[in-house]
C-alpha cells in the first residue's frame, strides 16, 4: 500500500523538526545569561510567564476534560454518530500537543530574551540576532513538529480512507488544538493588553516615566505579556491553522476518493506537503542563520522567501510524482496569496507608507480625527486581502475543486515553521530591549536591541496578516470538509435557515470583539488602580528608593485574563452546537460562512487600524509634528491605546473564533445530520 | 379582472396621501413666521438648504441620465434582455418621484422650523408641537404618496403578471428611487457632519461659544445640515425601502404565480397592503395631532402604535378576503420585528439605560476608554436586531416561503407615512431651537423647543434602527426577487463563485464606510480652516460687532459633499455590474448576501455606537462627572465627534448601499444570465 507509506513522511518530518528544536533550545541555553540585575529581571519575567501559563493550563484542563466528556456522551446518546472515545482521545492529544508547544516555546523564549540582551552587550548585532531567532525557531519547530507527529501518528494508527468515519479522529485532534488556541489567544491577549495599558496610562502618561522603566510596577507584567500574548498566543493560533488546514484537506480528499474514485494519493498529499514544508522551513531557518551577520530584516526576509521557493519546488515535484499536478496549482495559489497578504499588511501598517502618514497627519487636528483616520485605514485595508483570498479560492477551485481550496490552505501554511520562528523572534527582541533598560545596561546595548525590535515590529504586522489570511483559507477548507462530512449537496442562501445562520454567524465576530474589548477594559482598569495605588502608597518607588511590587501586577493580569476568557470561549463552542441542534446542518453552513466573512473583515480591520495607530505614534515619537509631549503626540497615544486591544486581543481572537466554530461544526456534523433541525 | 382592479387602490391611496400632504403644507404655511431676526435666520437656513438641494440635484440629473443611457444601451447590446426604454423611463420616474418628495418635504420642513419657534413663543408647547409634527407629516405623506402613485400607476399601465418581463418597469422605478437615495444620504450625511464638526470643534472647543450661537460662522450650515441630512436624507432612504419592499414582493409574488399557479391576488396584495398602510398612517397622524395637547413623546408613540394596530387589522382583513391568510402572518412578522428593533435601539442609546451609562463612566478614565466602551456597546448591540431579523425571516418563510419574506418587509414599511413624519419632526424641532437661540428669543421659548428636541433625539435613534431593520428585510426581499428573476435554483455557498462574491460583498460596507468617514474628515477639515480663518480675520465676530460669512460655510459644505459622494456612489453601482459580468449571476447572489450581512451589522454598530457616545456626552453635560468643561466631558466630546460620521454619514449610507446593490442586481439580472460568468 504505497499511499499509506507516504503518510510515514509526516511523523518522520515531525520528529526531525522536534530534534532540531531541541538542539536549538540547547544552543540557546548554552549562551551565557549575563549577571546581576539582568538575570534578576529575566527571572521575574520568566516566572511570571510560566506562572500565568500554569494557571491558564489549569483552567484549560478543566474545559478540555469537560469537552471530552461531552464528545463521549454525545456519541452514546445518539448511537454511533461517529465520534466516540477515539475522537475524545484524539481531542485530548490535540490539546496536549498545543499546550506542549506553547509551554516549550515560551520557556525557550523567556530564556532567549536575556541572552539576546547579553549578546547585544558582548557580541554585537549578529550574535544577538542569532540568539533571538534561534529562540523563535524553537517555537516554530515545536508547532510543526508536534502537529505533524500527532496528525501523522493518528492517521497511521487509526484512519482507513476507505471508511470515512475513521477520519473523525483527525477532526478531534484539530478541535483539541483549537480549544487550546482560543484560550491561549484570548487569555494571552487580555493579559498583555491589560498590562500594557496599565503600564502606559499610569506610568508613562500620569507619572511621566519612560517605557520599560524599572520604577513602573506594571513593567514586568508588560514584558510577561509580550511572551504570553505574542509568543504563546500566536504559536497556538498558527498551530491550530496548521493542523486545521491539513485535516480539512485530508477529509475533503477522502470524500473525493469515496465519491468519484479520484487517486487515493489525494488523501495523503496534504501530509506529504506538510512534511515538505517542514524541510523547507528547516532550510529557510538555516539560510536566515547564515545571514545573521548582515541586515537583520534582509536575513529574515531571505529565509522566509527561501522556504517558500523550496516548498513550491518540493510540493510541485511531490504532486507531479503522485499524479496530482492540479493540486500543485492549488498549493501555489495559497502560497502566493500568503505572500501578497503579507505585503499588503506591510503597506497599510508601515510608518513610511501613505496610510500611516495620513493617520499621523490627522493627529494634528486632534484625537477625534486621529481615531477616525485610523478606523478608515483599517476598513479600507480589508479590500485587497479579501480580493486575494477570493482569487486564490477561485484559482484553487478551478484546478482541483473543493479539494483545491483545502490544499491552498495547506500551501499557505506548510512553511509555518519559519513563519512562527520569525514571528516569535519579535517579542524576544522586544523583551531583550526591556531587560536592557530595566537592568540599566549601557546605551549601545539598547541601540542594538532597538534595531532588532524595529525589525520585529514589521514582522509582527506581517505575521498578523498571515495569521488572518491563513485562518480564512483554513476555515474555507474546514467548511468544505463540513459539507463533505454532512453530505449536504448545497448550502443554499435562498434557504431561510442558511441566511438566518449567516446573519447569526456574521454577528458573532462583532459580539466576540465587544466581549474581548470589554474584558481588556476591565482588566486594564484593575491594573491602573493597582499601579496608582502602589505609586501613592510607596512614594519611594518614583525616586528609586523603594521596589515596586511587580508580582502583584502580574497576578492581577493573570486573574483578569483567566476570568474574562471564559464567556467568549464558551460562545464559540455553544453557538454552533445550538444552531446545529435547533436549525439543522444547513443553518450551520450559513453560520460558518457568515462568521468567516465578517470574522476575516473585522480581524483585518482591527489588526491594521491598530498597526497604523501604533506606527503613527512611533513616527511622531521619532520627532515629527513636535515629537513626544506635543498635542499631536497626545492624540496619537490615545489612538494607539484604542488600537492595542484591537490588534492584540480582539482581532487575533477572531482568527480562532472562525476556525474553532468550523471545527466544532465538523466534529459534531454527524450529530446535526441525525437530530438537527 | 378583479385582481387588476385591486391595484387601483394603490394610486388612489397615493393621491389621498398627497392631498392630505398639500393640505398640511398649507396649514403650516398659514402659521405666522414671526418677524425680524427670526425670519432672517430662517431664510438663511432655507436658502442654504435649497441651494444645496439644487446643486445636488444638478449632479444627480447627470448621473441619472447616464444610468438611463446605460440601461438602454445594455438592452440594445444584448437584444431584448428585458430592460429597454420602458425600464429607462420608469427609472427616470422613480428618480423624479424621490427628488420631488425630498424637495417638497424639505421646503415645508424649512418653513415649519421658524413657525415652530414662533408658536413656542406665542402659543406654547401644544401649538409648537402641532406645527413641527405637521411639517414632518408632509414629508412622510409625500414619500408614501409619490411612491404608491408611481408604483400603482406603472403597474396598471404596463405590467401584465402573466408576462413576468413586464415587471422590469417596477424594478426600474425602484432603481431610480435608490440612485437618488444614495446621493441624498451620502451627500446629505457628509454635508451635515462637516458643518457640525466645523461648528463644534472650532466654535465650541476653540472659541468657547455655545451651541447655535450666531457668532459661529458655521452655525447656519449646521442647521442647514439637519435639514439636508436628517430630513431629505432620511426621507430618500425610507422612500427607497418603501418602494423596494413593495416591488420585491410583487416580483416574488408573480414568480410564484407563474411557477406554482398560486392565487393571482398574491401579486396585488403588496400594493393593497401598502394602500392599507397609507390609511393607517393617516389615522395615526390624526391620533398624534389630537394628542398634541399633552406629553409630546406620548402623542408620537400613540400615533405610531395606532397606525401599527390599524395596519395589522386592515392588512389581516385584506389578506383574509383575498384568500391569503398565510401572507397575513408574514406581514405580522415584519411589523413586530420593526417594533422590537426600535425598542432595542432605544435601549442601547438612551441616556438612562446601562449601555450608555457604561460609556459615560468610561469617560472618567479618559478618552481611549470612552472610545473603546462606545465601540463595544455598538458591536454588542448588533446581536438582538440580527436575531430579530433572523426570526422574522424564519417565521415569514414558514408561512409563505420567499414571498413571505418579501411581504414581511412590506409589513414593516407599510406605515412609512407616519414613521417618516415622526422622524422628520425631530430636525424641525432641533432647527426651531437653533432659530430661537440665534434670534435671541427669551429663555422660556428655548425651554419649549428643548423639550420638543429631546423627544426628537429619542425618535431619531429609533428611526435609525427602523431604517436599518427595514433595509435588511427589503434587501432580503430584493434578494428573493433577484433569485426569482434570474431563475437561479440555488445560491450555493459551496460554489466558489458564491463564497468569493460573499467575501467581496462583505468587504464593500467596510470600504464604503471608510470612504464616507474620510469624506467627512476632508470636508470637516475644510470647514475648520474656514471658521478659523473668519474668526482670525474678523475679530469683531466674537464680540458681536461683525457678521460672520455664513454663506461661505454653507458653500464649503455643499461643494465638499458633492465632490465626495461620487466615488462611493459609483462603487455601489459598478461592483454588482462587474461581478455579474465577470463571475456570473451566482456570484452576484453571494455578493448581495455578503453585503447584506456585513452591511446590516456595520450599520447597527455605527448607529448605536454613535448614539451611545452622543447621549453619554449629553448625560455628562447634564451635570454628571463634573459636567461641562471637566476632563470626562472632554473625553466624551471626542467620543461624540468620532460617533458623528458613524451614525449620521457612514452608517445610514450602508442602508442604501445594500438596497441599491440589490436593485442594480435585480435590474441587470437578465444581462447577467445572458452574458455573465
Amino acid at each position: 500500500m504505497a499511499e499509506r507509506e507516504l503518510a510515514l513522511l509526516a511523523p518522520a518530518a515531525g520528529l526531525l523538526a522536534l530534534a532540531v528544536a531541541v538542539s536549538l533550545a540547547r544552543s540557546v541555553a548554552r549562551v551565557e545569561a549575563g549577571e546581576g540585575k539582568m538575570v534578576e529581571v529575566a527571572r521575574a519575567i520568566q516566572e511570571g510567564a510560566m506562572a500565568f501559563l500554569a494557571r491558564e493550563y489549569g483552567t484549560l484542563v478543566a474545559f478540555v476534560l469537560a469537552m471530552a466528556a461531552v464528545l463521549t456522551a454525545a456519541d452514546r446518546g445518539t448511537r454511533a454518530a461517529g465520534f466516540g472515545p477515539a475522537v475524545a482521545a484524539a481531542y485530548l492529544m490535540g490539546a496536549t500537543a498545543s499546550l506542549a508547544a506553547g509551554y516549550g516555546g515560551m520557556r525557550v523564549a523567556t530564556m532567549a530574551n536575556v541572552r539576546t540582551a547579553r549578546m547585544a552587550q558582548g557580541g554585537g548585532l549578529p550574535a544577538a540576532l542569532a540568539v533571538a531567532f534561534n529562540g523563535g525557531a524553537v517555537m516554530g519547530l515545536a508547532v510543526v513538529g508536534l502537529g505533524l507527529l500527532g496528525l501523522g501518528g493518528l492517521y497511521l494508527a487509526w484512519v482507513d480512507p476507505a471508511r470515512p468515519a475513521t477520519l473523525a479522529v483527525l477532526n478531534g485532534f484539530a478541535m483539541g488544538a483549537s480549544s487550546v488556541a482560543l484560550f491561549a489567544r484570548v487569555g494571552g491577549g487580555i493579559f498583555t493588553k491589560a498590562a500594557d495599558m496599565g503600564a502606559d496610562l499610569v506610568g508613562k502618561l500620569e507619572a511621566g516615566i519612560p517605557e520599560d522603566d524599572p520604577r513602573n510596577p506594571a513593567v514586568i507584567a508588560d514584558n510577561v505579556g509580550d511572551n504570553v500574548g505574542d509568543v504563546a498566543g500566536m504559536g497556538a493560533d498558527l498551530f491550530e491553522s496548521y493542523v486545521g488546514s491539513v485535516v480539512a484537506a485530508v477529509v475533503v480528499g477522502a470524500a473525493g476518493v469515496a465519491a468519484t474514485g479520484a487517486a487515493r494519493a489525494a488523501v495523503e498529499f496534504p501530509l506529504v506537503l506538510a512534511a515538505a514544508g517542514v524541510v523547507a522551513s528547516l532550510l529557510g531557518i538555516a539560510v536566515t542563520r547564515a545571514g545573521a551577520g548582515g541586515d537583520p530584516a534582509a536575513a529574515l526576509r531571505r529565509g522566509t522567501l527561501a522556504a517558500s521557493f523550496l516548498l513550491a519546488a518540493g510540493g510541485g515535484l511531490a504532486a507531479g510524482w503522485l499524479g496530482l499536478p492540479r493540486a500543485a496549482a492549488a498549493m501555489a495559489a495559497g502560497l502566493v496569496a500568503g505572500v501578497i497578504i503579507g505585503l499588503v499588511t506591510e503597506y497599510y501598517t508601515s510608518g513610511d507608507r501613505p496610510p500611516v502618514r495620513q493617520v499621523e497627519r490627522s493627529a494634528e487636528t486632534g484625537t477625534a480625527t486621529n481615531i477616525l483616520a485610523g478606523m478608515a485605514v483599517g476598513m479600507k485595508s480589508t479590500a485587497l486581502p479579501v480580493l486575494v483570498v477570493g482569487a486564490a479560492t477561485l484559482v484553487a477551485h478551478h484546478f482541483a475543486g473543493l479539494y483545491g481550496i483545502a490544499v491552498a490552505a495547506v500551501g499557505m501554511l506548510a512553511t509555518t515553521g519559519i513563519t512562527v520562528a520569525v514571528d516569535a523572534y519579535g517579542p524576544i527582541a522586544d523583551n531583550a530591549g526591556g531587560i536592557a533598560e530595566m537592568a540599566g545596561l549601557p546605551a549601545p546595548v539598547r541601540e542594538v536591541t532597538d534595531r532588532l525590535d524595529a525589525v520585529g515590529n514589521t514582522t509582527a504586522a506581517m505575521g498578523k496578516g498571515f495569521a488572518i489570511g491563513s485562518a480564512a483559507l483554513t476555515a474555507l477548507g474546514l467548511f468544505s470538509a463540513y459539507a463533505a462530512t454532512t453530505g449536504l449537496g448545497s448550502v443554499d442562501l435562498l434557504d431561510p435557515r442558511v441566511i438566518t445562520g449567516a446573519l447569526i454567524g456574521g454577528m458573532l465576530p462583532m459580539l466576540f470583539s465587544a466581549l474581548a474589548v470589554e474584558a481588556v477594559g476591565r482588566a486594564a482598569f484593575a491594573m491602573i488602580e493597582e499601579v496608582r495605588r502602589q505609586l501613592r502608597q510607596r512614594p519611594g518607588i518614583l525616586t528609586g528608593e523603594q521596589r515596586p511590587d511587580y508580582a502583584r501586577c502580574v497576578d492581577i493580569s493573570t486573574r483578569s485574563a483567566l476570568a474574562q476568557m471564559m464567556v467568549p470561549g464558551l460562545l464559540a463552542v455553544a453557538v454552533p452546537l445550538a444552531v446545529g441542534l435547533l436549525l439543522g446542518p444547513e443553518a450551520v453552513g450559513g453560520l460558518l460562512a457568515g462568521a468567516l466573512v465578517t470574522g476575516v473583515l473585522v480581524a483585518i480591520f482591527m489588526a491594521n487600524a491598530g498597526g497604523a495607530w501604533d506606527n503613527a505614534k512611533k513616527y511622531i515619537e521619532g520627532g515629527a509634528l513636535g515629537g513626544k509631549g506635543s498635542e499631536p503626540h497626545r492624540a496619537a497615544v490615545v489612538g494607539d491605546t484604542v488600537g492595542d486591544p484591537f490588534k492584540d486581543t480582539a482581532g487575533p481572537s477572531l482568527n480562532i473564533l472562525i476556525k474553532l466554530m468550523s471545527i466544532v461544526a465538523l466534529v459534531f456534523a454527524p450529530l446535526f445530520v441525525r437530530v438537527g433541525g
